[in-house]
Order: C-alpha cells, then sequence, then structure tokens
C-alpha cells in the first residue's frame, strides 16, 4: 500500500471490464436486463470520466449497462471526444440541450432497441441516490416503455461500497496529503486568522502536495467547543481559548478522504481535554472491529458502549461512521439500524461524536480500509492528547 | 459596481425578504400553495445556508415556500444549529438517515397540515434541474397526498435569473479575481508544466486572491488547437506550437464567474489567430446585443451571422451562451430555439465558438451585467490577439 506518492491516474481497462463483469453478474442475479446511470460518480465508477462539468445542470448524461457488451453512452454531443477516450465502444450523441426541447428520446430509442430478457431496468431510485435528470423526463421515459423501471441503487452499493486495490490506494494517497498538511498546520495558522484563512491556507497545502480538490472543508472554531460540524468556514477569528474543529473532504482522481482533526488554541479545559481523550478510545474502538464479517450495528453498538462505560449518556442513534470512496458518504452507515455487514476492501469512515454539554459536541474521524486480515489505517492516527496551537 | 474587493460575505434578511416576497408573488400567480425545495443551490437562494456538506448524499434536505410567511425548513437534526442562524423562524428536524428508514413522513406531515387555497405545490421537476432526494421517496410523497405537485422550475427559474444587486457584486468579485490571475498567468505557468500543474498553479492564486472555491477548471492543450473543452487536466505536458485552453467556473460567496481563456505556446498559425481574432468580433457582437428586452434567439443569429460573415459555416446550433449565478451554467440560453427575453439585471456568459477544422474548436466567454442602459462586462475582456507565452 505504499508509493503512494508516485500513484498513477486512471484505472487500466481492465480494470474497468472487472467492475463491468461484477455489475453484469448482479444484474442476472436481480433480474434485470440492463442498469440506467445518472449520477456523476456512478458514470466516473463504470468509465473512468474525469470532468466537472456536472456543474452545469443544463444536460442530462446517461449511461447504459447492459446485460452483456460494454457500457453504452448516450451523452450530449459536447461530452463525444471525452467518452471516445474511455473503454467504451458505443457513444451516441445529441445536440442537447435541444432545439425541440427533447432531451429524452435518444435515450428511450436506445433503451427499447435493447434485448428484454427479463423485461426490467434498474435506476438511480433508491438509498442515496437522487437521479440526474429532471423529473418530468424520467415520467416521459416511463411513459409507454417497453421495461419496468425498479430500483437499481442497492445493486450500485453492492460494487461501489466494496473497493478494488486501485481504488483504495487512490483513497490512501489523498488520506496521506491531507495528513502531512495537518501535521504542519501549526506552522501556519495562527491566532488572529479567520476560520476562511485558515480554510484558504489549507487548500493552498492541501493542492500543493498533491490532491485534486477540496470540496468538503469546514472550519469551525468557538470558544470552549463547537455546535455545528458541517457549516462553511466564516469570518469568525480563531481566538486564543478556540476549541478548532476541521473536517476535511479532498479528492484525489477523484476519490475523497474524510477525515476531521481537533485543535485547542492556547488553552483547553480539563473536561474538554477528557472527553477527546474518551473520543479517541471510541474510535479506537470502531476501528478494531472493522473485519470482514462483523455487523455496522454491532460495530455502532460496541463504539457507543465505550463511550457510556466512560460515563457519557449518548443521547439518539447519529451515526458513527460510513463508507468513502467516489463521495464523500456513501453507504454502508455505521448506525444502530444499519443491517450491513462488513465487506473484505471496503473503505470507512470511523467518526464518533460526543455531546459533552448542551450544544457542545466533539467528533473525531479516522479513513479504515478493511483487509482480509482486519482493519488497516488509512489516515495517520490522531494524537491521544487534544493538540494545542499555541 | 466598485469596491469588489472589500466585499462582504452574506446577504441582510432584507434581501432575503424581498426574494420571498417575489416568490410568494409568483405562487399566487401561478396558483401554488407552496414550493418544495431541494436543490443545494434553491436552498441557498432562498436561507443564504453556506455548506459543503451537499457533498453526502446521505440525507435529503427539505424547504418549504409557502405562499405567507417565512420559509420552513425540515432538515435533518445536524443541520439545525447552521439553519438556526439564517431569517427562518421553523425549523423541524428529524434524526436522518432514520432508524426505520423514513426520510419523508417530517415533510409530508408538515405539507399536510399547510391550508391548500390551490391545492397545488410546485416541485423542482422540469428545467435544467434534478431533485434531491431519492425517487421512491419522491413517490411516497405524491402517494395518498393533499396536494397535486407540479413543475415549479420555471418559477424558480424566474426568479434565480433575475440577480439582486448584492448578487451581482459577488459575480463581479469573483470574475475579477479571476481575471488577476490570467494577468499573471504567464509568469507562473511554463512549458513543460503538465495540465494538472497549470490547473494547481492557477487554483492556488486564485484562492490567494480571495475566491472560496474553483468547482469548475478544465485545462485543455494540444498542438494547433483543441477537440474538447470540458475534460479536468491531464498529465499532457504544455508543450511549444500548444494551444491552450482554460475554462473556470470559481465562487465567491456560493456565486459563480464562468469564462475561459486561450493562449498560443511559443507559436500560432495565422489561422489560429485569424480565427481567435473572428471569435473576438463574435463576443462583441453577443455582449453588445444584450440589452433589456432582447430575445435570446436573436442574440444567437446575430452572433452567427458575424461568423459566418467572417466565411465561417456553422455546423449545428450550439448555444453560444448562459445564466450564471448561483451555478455554473443557468437558463436563458443563448440559442435558436430559446425564446427568453433579456431582462435588466441578468447576468450572463457570452461563449461563442467556431470549429475551425474538423474536430478543432475555439471557444471565448465573457461575463455581462444587464443593466437598464445596456451591457455591463463583469470580466476583464480577452484581448483581440491570441496571447502568446514564450
Amino acid at each position: 500500500m505504499r508509493n503512494a506518492k508516485t500513484l498513477e491516474y486512471g484505472f487500466s481497462n481492465e480494470e474497468f471490464e472487472i467492475r463491468l463483469k461484477r455489475a453484469q453478474e448482479l444484474l442476472y442475479e436481480n433480474k434485470l436486463d440492463a442498469l440506467l446511470i445518472t449520477i456523476p460518480s456512478n458514470i466516473r465508477y463504470f468509465t473512468g470520466i474525469d470532468t466537472n462539468f456536472w456543474e452545469s445542470p443544463t444536460r442530462p448524461w446517461f449511461l447504459v449497462v447492459p446485460l452483456s457488451g460494454r457500457p453504452i453512452a448516450i451523452i450530449p454531443e459536447i461530452g463525444e471526444k471525452l467518452f471516445s477516450k474511455t473503454f467504451l465502444k458505443d457513444i451516441y450523441t445529441w445536440p442537447s440541450p435541444n432545439f425541440n426541447g427533447d432531451d429524452i428520446s435518444p435515450l428511450k430509442s436506445l433503451l427499447e432497441s435493447l434485448p428484454s430478457r427479463f423485461g426490467a431496468i434498474g435506476a438511480e431510485l433508491g438509498k442515496e441516490m437522487s437521479i440526474r435528470m429532471p423529473v418530468l423526463d424520467f415520467g416521459l421515459l416511463q411513459n409507454n416503455f417497453k421495461f419496468d423501471i425498479v430500483d437499481g441503487a442497492s445493486l450500485i452499493w453492492a460494487l461501489r461500497t466494496v473497493k478494488t486495490f486501485n481504488e483504495i490506494k487512490k483513497i490512501e494517497k489523498v488520506a496521506q496529503i491531507v495528513g502531512e498538511v495537518f501535521d504542519v498546520l501549526p506552522t501556519f495558522i495562527s491566532v488572529d486568522d479567520s476560520e476562511r484563512d485558515v480554510a484558504k491556507k489549507l487548500k493552498k497545502e492541501i493542492l500543493i502536495r498533491g490532491a485534486d480538490n477540496i470540496p468538503y472543508l469546514p472550519v469551525v472554531s468557538g470558544k470552549g467547543g463547537v455546535s455545528q460540524i458541517i457549516g462553511n468556514p466564516t469570518h469568525k477569528l480563531i481566538s486564543s481559548g478556540d476549541f478548532l474543529f476541521i473536517d476535511t473532504g479532498a479528492t484525489f482522481d477523484g476519490y475523497f478522504c474524510d477525515f476531521d482533526r481537533n485543535f485547542a488554541i492556547g488553552q483547553a479545559s480539563d473536561e474538554l481535554k477528557r472527553t477527546n481523550e474518551i473520543l479517541w478510545h471510541a474510535t479506537e474502538e470502531g476501528i478494531k472491529n472493522l473485519v470482514p464479517g462483523a455487523m455496522t450495528k454491532d460495530i455502532w453498538k460496541k463504539i457507543n458502549k465505550k463511550i457510556e462505560d466512560f460515563g457519557f449518556m449518548v443521547k439518539g442513534e447519529g451515526r458513527y461512521g460510513h463508507g468513502v470512496g467516489l463521495q464523500l458518504t456513501e453507504p454502508p452507515s455505521i448506525s444502530s439500524f444499519d443491517n450491513s455487514i462488513i465487506q473484505e476492501n471496503m473503505v470507512l469512515a470511523i467518526e464518533p461524536s460526543i455531546e459533552y454539554k448542551p450544544g457542545k459536541i466533539i467528533v473525531h474521524e479516522e479513513n479504515i480500509f478493511v483487509s482480509k486480515d482486519g482493519p488497516v489505517l488509512l489516515t495517520k492516527r490522531a494524537p491521544k492528547e487534544l493538540p494545542l496551537i499555541s
């Protein structure tokens, strides 16, 4: 798993063939004639397409994964050259946005031309997916259509949650890059930087060291603690006595790391130090239980018990982790109600949290690859003691 | 419009009240009892919420804009503190992801409690919108529901395409920042940088000068020209004789600029220089016709005529521009089939293109604010002559 520094971009065609083969096995098992794909991370999973043109909501992009043969792209003309560099053979284009307002007929015609063995197509209708096309167009597709359209989300997640070796290496690489930046963070931030200043310095360092993008980077600070962990940085100045929370979703070649770090500025209360250490142990408990065959709900319970053993009453059933990959968060959830089984080659974030006084929370987070021999840290483990920046 | 350098983040509550008032007027006109909002840019438009937590697909977020009164948030618990800082008064939360797998009942109950004057709710079903929730959940919402759910996309675009003064200032600010970076680009890139190196240096400079994010940054190079304009940068080295295309979608406080710049490395053919200049004139034609009352299709025709007057045969009906705002591209389209009327306070990209030999294209792009007195450039106009980097 080392040599992350010189890791290449992209994947071999063989890797896409392997992903396709697994998808087609699942299509058979689920009695589906094809998968209809519209979501950027799913298109990238099956083709390797590297673009951020998804920022433009104007045009839909379609990929069809048939029961046999390579995936078929039905895409706006503007994407033809880019798709022609992938392992795909069949690329159909139309001039989108279309002068007669019709961005669905080309897809519908293509799908109608597929053989129907089972009479059903899977689409991104369910769990943690939002189909990327107007609902009205989706209705036109379904209207008087040769196939039933049923949920394909669980099939897609069954594929994406179990990573290949090459995917794991990319997540490891970006986790290492961000880890190096956290190592030197105390040398480049200072009291009276605003949260936004800190975020910009971090982004700059993360880019210089080799990541491509930093789509997610909350920097949250507050006297003695923070009350939320998802907002973008504000103009607030970092000052002595602050608790500083930084979460990072950075990418290398499309793959995310997702882990946080916590700091005390100048000083920290004994309560905060102690809570931080308890959470460190809770995280340790989560990591060590990430073994093939474990159930997500049992891992949640073990983390919870560890927190309660230290005397905290846990409110609610908030999750303590999730998958990581082409998206910042992916299934499964490490939660009391998730019935997933941890599998070899999953990559997960263990992310326990404690509300140590009303409205004040601490969250720890590490990224782990599940090897057949057990958990392997992709992040450099946070120190047990809350780091102090003076 | 100056003083962009010291522009503040955020908007006043009064601004959100104005947006809300316009929305409610349109709700009455369209005989709708409420708008259901799920898309990040739409949520931000009505609340100012600044988060990138949307990168996590796990949880849906709902905002309801009723016929009277402030918008109502129905959101996962994890967002409560963040939403409590907005001008919203009613914030309902549920523990999402939910232990019984139900992320739709809280929204449905809230909507059912609204008075029904017209019996219909508008949602993000149509033009350039993809609803951000599982289609299966949307089906559950519609099932045995008190209201009809109809398309609200055109209503939302009617609001968002016409900017307030404060929105325009933010677009101007980020356009100026990126413009400054292009001014100094020749001093920090060099032959034998890869496209990725160029992109990283650009991102670093754009961040340092005050933008928040750079979600879109294709850097495309090729001997004598490029064949596509949407792919992310690759390992390809920039070398003498290359044509270099850079597009930029950077943000300040959530608002995008979207403009490109073209360069010749070391040398350029007379054909390329001449095509570049023709496109400059075509862009000029587009800009000067961006006046209140103009029709988008007429602007398209005028740009097209300008290109054809210079002796090019234009293939197809690709668009020559679009709106810009909280998303990289927004309606309207400057295209032969778009029937929009340019309105005061729209912000648009004028973006003509020429395929000057088979598979080789040039694209120019500028951002313009439509004042009552005519077009005002937000970008620093590209030079007429193709800039040479030696």
